[in-house]
């Protein structure tokens, strides 16, 4: 685990870019999309079958783990990757996003925020120091610093209070983040200041002052909708600096991904893929569809006959459709599966038509396709 | 699919024996044990986990499958193998038992039973004729007779009614299960009359008159308790053929199965190890454990040093207590999975100590283990 941080371009087709990011536990192919492991699992899928998708990294959530099991937990019983038993690469956020959807009773400072855990009502408080701390004890590659996610919609002057907040936090999660030479762990920064440029300029300025090892795009996926956050980022990445690593943070849909890819976004995490696939709805190369609608009940066909993925191959889209009317845990566990397994092929085909050149096109005919 | 049902003993220690079924679908080294799989799946494991811990064959259950998706559509479907992509041997029941103990107003006549399923009230009727058509439609290879299960405890009298009804409906669904020349399916009688010898004796001579490829003792494990099952086994037992599998339904814990197959029982279904795993129950080498128990915590071994399963030696009992408490699909995944596994190396050593003649050895030992 020598291995120092790094992040290489191989090709760029207009603003879109591949790459390639080193950590201490493995390389990520980028573009990059990240499943989410909240609570040290990708929901109802195993390890192996995460990495047999082709994902290469997973996201844990600060939030969810500093709760149940706790940091100093997972610490002592050797780290997140072991507990979970996921070799690869991990990035943790802040905890702060969450502390702020799901947490009861929060009081947001200048010091940080305190607040009630939506489990048992313990309390806690969350600094840039301590965020920075419960990723280390987890054992995270790649971290991100507190932040306020700023709500959407909110006034100029709300944007700039909260961005300037963000601010003085990214400087004390950077001056925390102390960590031996070559130990390869990386730290993010993010960008704030809602969807006004001048403040998400200041934002990209003082955070490219503080050296980060990649750079996030936040408070977008908020509620603004595709237009606003496409035209954010159209002003945004080009503030950042072209040979870090670029992350929009919590995005999305495929139509959403690949747009942001266009704009020069280089890493993804959601839900969407697991939660979708938990409520039977599944991403397919000929769209979505709702498994539990009875049009399936009688289809003997595959879920995706374009899909190497077993979930979506072994099994009719008639026997999905039964498991979840059931109510039996193989669904989610299968859908969930083919769903972290289609996003990969995205973001692989994604990949394959920036080195070629072709990305706009590719882009284009994945949409249509995707609508039908 | 051309096979002949046939069954071979290779080895008998005392009353215990080891040996093979041999199916259109494949081979059964017996003693086996089944793992049920209700809905049309063994709940929370994909077919291909369910093989790898050593099962040869599962269980569908009629009165489920006939109520959703129904037999007519699995049958549209190509049948249960297809439809649940397990290509092994099936045993079906008939549907009886859980007709009694889930349907709503239900009715027992001499015609069979009518009821109202329990998921949406719809109205069916179970004879033993539909008993052997739907497990026809579903495809299956070792079908069961329709029976009524005698309650416990009850009267002399009423067993022998009881029983008397099931000949009736042993006689009826024999006749129905007209098979072609080679096909290669079997079916099954069950021996009723409940705690009484004589009626044990009477059912198993006449169930033999109808010469079935293979003997069930029903009506056990129904609330008698270990000590009159194993008795009544004591004399039900010698009255069936040795040429033929015989099979406990609905059995049942590791001492249950260990001693039932010292009086000479081949074959055992029981939702324990599934159910138990969905509960935080598991089965190890070292006896049950709860994982919802804090002592589990902090232990960073695994769930069985002993055993080869993936999922009772890759992740620590701390990783599998955090799952339970945190709600996590992973945990009933992995721990349905650890207890299948642990029930098919049971077998797999029973199979293994009757071979080398050391059958009561080994039953003794292994229960010595199992409950410390």
């Amino acid at each position: 685990m020598s291995q120092e941080f790094g992040f290489t371009l191989n090709a760029t087709d207009g603003a879109a870019r591949s790459g390639r990011i080193d950590t201490r536990r493995g390389a990520i192919a980028t573009p990059a999309f990240m499943p989410v492991g909240t609570a040290a699992t990708v929901k109802a899928m195993l390890p192996d079958w995460v990495r047999a998708t082709g994902a290469d990294i997973i996201l844990g959530n600060t939030y969810h783990l500093m709760l149940r099991p706790g940091a100093e937990r997972v610490a002592s019983l050797g780290g997140l990757h072991t507990f979970m038993n996921w070799p690869g690469p991990i990035l943790t956020d802040s905890g702060g996003f969450q502390v702020m959807s799901l947490s009861k009773l929060r009081k947001l400072t200048e010091e940080g925020v305190s607040f009630q855990s939506h489990i048992d009502g313990s309390k806690h408080m969350l600094t840039p120091e301590r965020a920075m701390e419960i990723q280390c004890l987890l054992g995270s590659d790649i971290q991100m610093v507190l932040d306020e996610c700023t709500p959407y919609p909110c006034t100029a002057s709300e944007a700039e209070s909260s961005m300037e907040l963000s601010l003085r936090w990214a400087k004390r999660s950077r001056d925390a983040f102390q960590v031996p030479e070559n130990d390869g762990r990386a730290v993010f920064g993010i960008v704030q200041g809602s969807v006004f440029p001048e403040l998400r300029q200041r934002s990209a300025a003082a955070l490219i002052d503080l050296d980060f090892s990649g750079y996030a795009v936040g408070g977008l996926a908020v509620g603004e909708g595709q237009e606003v956050m496409l035209e954010t980022l159209d002003y945004t990445v080009p503030l950042l600096p072209s040979d870090r690593p670029r992350y929009l943070m919590g995005v999305g849909t495929p139509a959403d991904i690949l747009q942001a890819v266009a704009r020069g976004i280089d890493m993804f995490d959601c839900v969407m893929p697991t939660r979708s696939g938990r409520h039977g709805q599944a991403f397919t190369w000929q769209g979505k569809l709702n498994l539990r609608n009875a049009v399936h009940a009688e289809d003997n066909g595959p879920l995706d006959e374009a899909s190497t993925c077993p979930a979506a191959r072994d099994y009719s889209r008639a026997y999905l459709h039964h498991l979840f009317k059931a109510g039996e845990y193989l669904g989610p566990m299968l859908l969930s599966w083919a769903n972290v397994h289609f996003y990969q092929e995205l973001m692989a085909a994604a990949r394959t038509a920036i080195s070629e050149g072709c990305f706009e096109d590719f882009t284009r005919e994945t949409l249509a396709r995707l609508k039908k």
